[in-house]
């Protein structure tokens, strides 16, 4: 029982992953069950078995957008912020799950449908930054709910950029560029000087080794 | 003659027009002629004598979406890249032509065919930095081309975000927070004091009596 149970899983989450990747080659509107029957080997059947709808796929899919996975406590919340930008980022272009909550959120037609996930990650940072401010380490003019949302923005916006620029830059290094770029108005002066925005952060974080103090220590 | 010719550019731009404004609701996928049709009021063979395909016509909206209109020349190129920013963040939501561009932009599809105008606002936007570095206008950390790439991407999400939200936030006043939590990182100290970051500054630079002096001065 337990085993058919685990099985079922499996492959609720072999369909959600396949459909994800359907729907960023090719959209919402374009991504198909016929499509997605050759893409997975499954039945029609055995589809509606697990999704009765194309919607709630993409229901799935975006319910498993906002995670705090990988996020370790830091000496300051504001580093715990800057991780949760650099852990999405690394784990973005690995994750088609991922990247098809993004693409239902900037589609016009699944946004009308289903919202976007942008309210809760804005939250989630707003919480960080709301602790942060309270425990001295921002710039006293910074505004919390400002921060949280303006970056939410800037992320979806500059992962979409790098994605389409024929550069092939690495997402992970250009969103470590992005803090870089925000933080010093953003952090008190010692606490500045005391955070890590690299871009191999966050593979430390994620890493088998991985734990706090470690993943405190720069690179060496 | 010349009026027919006339009237032939005021048909081809209402075409776009409503073209644009379909892409904007429903997405590039789902507009049909059919729809442009009906919102027109033109017939199909009104239409294809203007546009052959719904590609050409996103081609035709995309080719109007890279514009320095409104610029004016300014004592610092730095404010002129400013302007760059707020003043489209003036127009996209008064102009659909605009908001269908950035919408083919971040649809999968459209952009697979049709590629983005992205690489032509950063290399904009970049001139203007790369001149503004040469008169000692930035920090001697700032790279032009990291800046005006990170720009282009944090500008497109804040947009999509906050037209996404359900706040009902002011564009132009958003955009105006991303310059400012930008632009202390950016701008050298004494020309940072002189920058105009307001709002209202779109609407002046664009105003009847606009000219350079008088979008230079800030409102009284």
């Amino acid at each position: 029982m337990a085993e058919r149970q685990e099985r079922a899983i499996r492959t609720r989450e072999s369909i959600l992953e396949a459909m994800a990747s359907l729907f960023i080659e090719v959209g919402y509107e374009a991504a198909t069950i016929a499509a997605l029957v050759e893409r997975t080997g499954l039945t029609r059947g055995a589809l509606y078995f697990h999704f009765p709808t194309k919607e709630a796929m993409a229901r799935g899919v975006l319910a498993r957008a906002v995670t705090r996975e990988g996020i370790l406590p830091q000496t300051h919340k504001l580093q715990e912020w800057v991780d949760l930008g650099l852990l999405l980022a690394y784990r973005l272009p690995r994750e088609p799950m991922l990247r098809a909550a993004v693409q239902l959120s900037v589609d016009p037609r699944a946004r009308g449908l289903f919202g976007t996930r942008w309210p809760d990650w804005i939250d989630l940072g707003e919480d960080l930054l709301v602790e942060a401010k309270e425990r001295g380490e921002l710039l006293p003019h910074a505004v919390p709910a400002e921060i949280a949302r303006l970056a939410v923005g800037a992320w979806t916006g500059v992962q979409l950029v790098t994605e389409a620029l024929p550069d092939r830059l690495d997402l992970s290094e250009e969103i470590a560029r992005l803090y870089q770029l925000i933080l010093p108005n953003v952090a008190s002066i010692g606490v500045l000087a005391k955070l890590d925005t690299s871009p191999y952060r966050a593979e430390r974080l994620l890493g088998p080794a991985a734990d706090a103090d470690a993943a405190g220590k720069p690179l060496t």
